[in-house]
């Protein structure tokens, strides 16, 4: 990694997977971040411990940091002859604002590189089963920015053209005016039965997708009351999704599970959990070989909305981990308990708690099948 | 990873550093790769030594196995209990035919997942210096296929709306239909004097960019030779990049490197000299922790052709690793030879070989300084 360089990064659309090789190499480098609000949970923990890491990201719609100060800053940084990653959602390029930060760059005479990423509508599409192109049925993809602010109006766009184009349309930041895109689009000649899709979240296990016709989407998103951020989809390719949505029907998909960990090695029991759908928090994360209690906030919050599905304990020394830290009461009685066998059954006794299963062979495998088994 | 599961994988546009976590991840463990022809090189190498792998890419601009087939592939092998990855350049999803595969599976009963990766329009730009959307520029992209068969017309394209979009146009596997896209966008009403580029290659070491207008783009890429598979992008984001260029002004650029590897560790020296933008190949490569020499035939070609500019060798063991494989002589005297130190150098004097640079200070750093310094 070079010092005194920038570079502009795409985190990809959410999934922590779907980062690239070089981004996490950058990531795992870097001298300082910079980084926007939608990038995937827990990506900064790859970050060096002496990392210094900024939030540029937007707050109740407005800039925490404006960009002319945060191209300001990127350049200072550099000069200080400090390796930066630009962190950004998705596309540096895809409605990234990476072009403008990148002329300010040159303008600087600072070295900078660019770091594509996977960009949120095929993404986001394809998690929600949807091929943007598909033989027969579209051979374009129109990728469009709607805005989100309600006083900026659409009229950079030529809705003739996107009315028109016989292929799929996808809206980033296309909520706000949801409205307006969907009826300017008809009246601009696009048939009102065309399908159309909204998805929130897209590629996380929060992902909701919500599906309709063109004219009909504004209605069943306000229902729904979706916010931003979403991504909206507009075409025939839409329908596919009756067939080929595979995401949201993995078994565990909706399901947020606490695994509580011990060693420094990633946990299989997390990996192959999110695998089947679910959505993993792990307490305590390790970082630089310590563990890091830092995420014990969201998990007590959670809990305590009644939002954490199951905790699931592969040895009985992450009981103990984990109400070193938790009082064993917070947890009530509507989060169900894995064991993965007696010695494990036994320490959570020995907190006050009972098991609501225990794997049959005391194994991770067993762990699982006991977990799906139970259908919660 | 499952058994009897088929995942759809996108591989990205040719870097390989531009492949995601999930897709390296899945490549690494599967038991039968499906794989196309534009897919980054070396990528293979990361899959298991008893995988069974398939080529099912395109000779002569023919399927060597029609789509038929490849669907009954992927059904077969994953109903006889194996991990399938059906590996694709770019996103599986645009232009991939993902979809119909994901059709097939369905159909069968097979379970599968998508694998998204990064869109090669957006990457080859941006490798290119140019944004693909770009504030008070272009708010949209259009993605669109142009067949590469000449058999088939462009009727199922709307050129109308296509020229009147105002955004940026990329056309995926246009390089054949080139001269008949650039007129039917000018006669539906496109400004002539539209910046257009073409992209050969884009993102690897062998980028090749041509920039002309809509109007001068076919003539220029005949002139030029241009060969599919290329991206085309029309749009007036095209002019940024006279001031965004940064992958092809990196000092090492179309410089193609031997790195003779000893170690099972990456290689710090290849890294560092691809990270300047040289093409590096390792040799050998290091698989399942033994020496490979299954691209040494790929070295010698291009050493017969005089299209290896550098020879970097970081200690005298490589020298030894490399010569044991490859008689001296067949160097001719076009490579430029780098040696760390003064016992590399007595090593290849052993050899009857005189190294044309060694590094100062017997490091990494040192040899890369000397290669950057000798301008070849």
């Amino acid at each position: 990694m070079r010092k005194g360089c920038v570079y502009l990064v795409g985190a990809g659309p959410g999934d922590p997977g779907l980062v690239t090789l070089r981004a996490m190499e950058l990531i795992t480098g870097a001298d300082v971040i910079v980084y926007d609000r939608l990038i995937p949970e827990g990506l900064l923990d790859h970050a060096r411990a002496d990392a210094e890491l900024i939030y540029a990201g937007k707050h109740h719609g407005h800039h925490c940091i404006p960009q002319q100060q945060i191209n300001q800053l990127l350049v200072q940084r550099a000069r200080s002859g400090m390796s930066v990653v630009r962190l950004k959602g998705g596309d540096p390029f895809v409605f990234g604002r990476g072009g403008e930060e990148a002329l300010e760059l040159v303008e600087a005479g600072v070295p900078f590189e660019i770091v594509p990423g996977v960009t949120a509508s095929v993404a986001t599409a394809a998690y929600a089963g949807i091929p943007v192109t598909h033989r027969g049925v579209a051979s374009s993809l129109n990728l469009v920015t709607g805005h989100e602010s309600p006083e900026k109006t659409l009229s950079h766009l030529d809705f003739h053209s996107l009315a028109n184009s016989g292929g799929t349309l996808a809206f980033y930041m296309g909520v706000t005016n949801l409205g307006s895109i969907c009826s300017k689009l008809i009246d601009n000649g696009l048939d009102p039965q065309t399908p159309a899709a909204a998805i929130r979240w897209g590629t996380t296990s929060r992902q909701q997708v919500i599906t309709a016709t063109v004219e009909t989407l504004p209605g069943v998103a306000k229902q729904s009351q979706l916010k931003p951020p979403a991504m909206i989809l507009i075409g025939d390719v839409v329908r596919l999704r009756e067939k080929l949505q595979w995401f949201e029907s993995r078994p565990l998909f909706g399901r947020r599970i606490v695994v509580p960990r011990t060693r420094r090695e990633p946990s299989k029991l997390a990996s192959q959990l999110r695998q089947l759908g679910a959505e993993v928090i792990e307490l305590p994360t390790i970082r630089d070989d310590r563990p890091d209690y830092s995420n014990l906030s969201q998990v007590t919050d959670l809990l305590a909305a009644g939002e954490i599905h199951w905790m699931a304990f592969p040895n009985s020394l992450s009981v103990q981990y984990l109400f070193a830290e938790i009082p064993a009461e917070s947890l009530g009685n509507r989060v169900c308990l894995a064991s993965i066998g007696p010695t494990t059954t036994a320490t959570l006794r020995d907190s006050g708690l009972e098991p609501t299963i225990e794997a049959k062979d005391q194994s991770i495998q067993g762990l699982i099948v006991a977990i799906l088994g139970q259908g919660v």
